[in-house]
């Protein structure tokens, strides 16, 4: 048996009872049985080593987080998860390496009952390509495209940390805190999986996506799609404790545009606002109304306290840009 | 609009009509709406340079050969293609490359009803990563625990000339013929889909899978898996007109030990023998009876035109194992 095989080997596990699948690793495919009526949601990730991750990333951290930012494309369709697929290209069979990256992988599709189906392992420049497959009721997928004029805009969880968490372990000079107290938000993402489908289930929720290039570059997805306009209330975003320290213009910009956040940004309809609190309690998660969506031509506004719109390009939302 | 955009662009097509394609590229997931009642095949492969292709490999041929062996995981199981991904790790935005990759892949992707449905583009070494998705009825997947004791062994098409093809352009010294002859084998194999589907229709077969690492070694599989033994005939082993010019030993390595074949070796009751020969016909695809499977304690036997068994290992059928 090659090293590879035996790698293959270290991922393989039983296929969870009662679950969708029928057939795991080691045939030419998976075989996975759906719910009867649903549709099929379908996202793919690839994360390539010095561009997603830093070479020395602690991999039972980068085992959970690759699949964690691919579950959270589900968590925004509203989907429930199924099974996913890896294949993996690694310069060697670094046991060292293998055990805790398996660990964390496996250690989060455990929890979110979305478990390894197949995939592939080679020999080459450490890359990381993920499947996840989950299901939907027909219709009831939250797309981006669904927003109008009069919906609330909603936010879960909270925003800015991860960015925070980075700014800290590279120096950046404005960077206040405790690194300790923010890093799991960037290392350990946890998909919305939950309010996603609670989110799916209610009656008025309307467009939904992931949060994980920043809240307005994201939001600016929905917009485009939806063919509408958003204002944003830079009073009603919820607040971590870690960013309080900050200067407000960096607040600002952690809050709006900090990336790495895998929030659910989504919009609803004003009539639906008790729902859409149920839905939160229901799967155990916060979720804060932050604005509003306008017609198209409203464009992009971020008001501060007094309603004032804020200058959205001399505040310089584009900081982080690379 | 990033050059990785503009790459997403190019791979961005519309659904075809009438497919299972609910929402293709553009969102969180994509969306397909299988048939009702049907499970889900699902099979990754990646593809790195230097280790699967060449560095400078024509991408036309590659795009389709990327797509091509992925399918050739759903032709083994029987299933139907639904749609697939694409990740692609790529060290620049090469239009001279992407275009013709692309052409290559998607020229596939139509000729057999599977749309790309979403994937991630991204910097890096040049990786290839699919995940194709297929539909079969439940218990009709072709599975490789399948065969039984007294079976048929059948091959689909021939195997050989993709090996012959990579030794030609090598310069390996044994290798007679004309590169031009073969070379479509090893750049461009075709999926055995349509004959796929009618085998898992027919009553009486039972075993397969596509032969990608030489036909002993992937009947290896089969007998593993299903507790068996098996015999191969070789006067029975259809035979390319470019491998006659071969001395005997390596006209047997290339047909039992190639290699890169995507020929389907299945496993069918006696009594199905018409109805393989017809589900040939009707997937316009030969279909060759080469041997019979045995108990367990029979082992692995190719027996020569007198039917006295080859020693295998001395015959050195891991001649091109590296």
């Amino acid at each position: 048996m090659g090293e590879f095989e035996l790698i293959a080997r270290h991922f393989t596990r039983a296929a969870p009872a009662g679950g969708a699948v029928v057939l795991g690793v080691g045939d030419d495919c998976a075989l996975l049985q759906p719910t009867p009526g649903h549709q099929l949601a379908i996202s793919s990730d690839m994360l390539v080593e010095g561009r997603h991750f830093f070479a020395g990333a602690e991999p039972e951290a980068l085992g959970h987080k690759a699949l964690a930012v691919n579950l959270s494309d589900l968590a925004a369709m509203g989907a429930r998860p199924l099974g996913f697929t890896l294949a993996l290209a690694l310069p060697a069979a670094d046991e060292a390496w293998l055990a805790p990256f398996a660990r964390g992988l496996l250690a989060l599709a455990d929890a979110q009952a979305c478990p390894l189906v197949g995939g592939d392992t080679t020999r080459g420049p450490l890359t990381i390509s993920l499947t996840v497959f989950g299901e939907v009721l027909p219709g009831r997928a939250l797309r981006r495209n669904a927003a109008r004029a009069g919906d609330d805009l909603w936010i879960s969880g909270r925003t800015g940390e991860a960015r925070l968490a980075l700014a800290l372990r590279r120096g950046e000079p404005w960077a206040r805190g405790d690194l300790a107290e923010v890093q799991e938000r960037m290392d350990r993402p946890m998909p919305r999986l939950a309010l996603g489908q609670a989110l799916a289930a209610t009656e008025g929720v309307r467009a939904a996506l992931d949060v994980s290039d920043g809240l307005l570059g994201d939001l600016g997805h929905i917009l485009k799609a939806s063919g509408v306009g958003a204002e944003i209330e830079t009073a009603a975003l919820p607040l971590a404790p870690a960013l309080r320290a900050l200067d407000d213009q960096h607040r600002l910009d952690c809050l709006l545009a900090g990336g790495d956040d895998y929030e659910l940004l989504f919009t609803a309809d004003a009539s639906a606002h008790e729902a859409v609190l149920a839905a939160g309690t229901a799967s155990a998660t916060a979720v804060t109304c932050i604005g509003r969506i306008t017609p198209a031509d409203g464009g992009m506004l971020v008001l501060d306290r007094d309603g004032t719109p804020l200058p959205l390009a001399r505040h310089g939302f584009d900081h982080f840009a690379d």
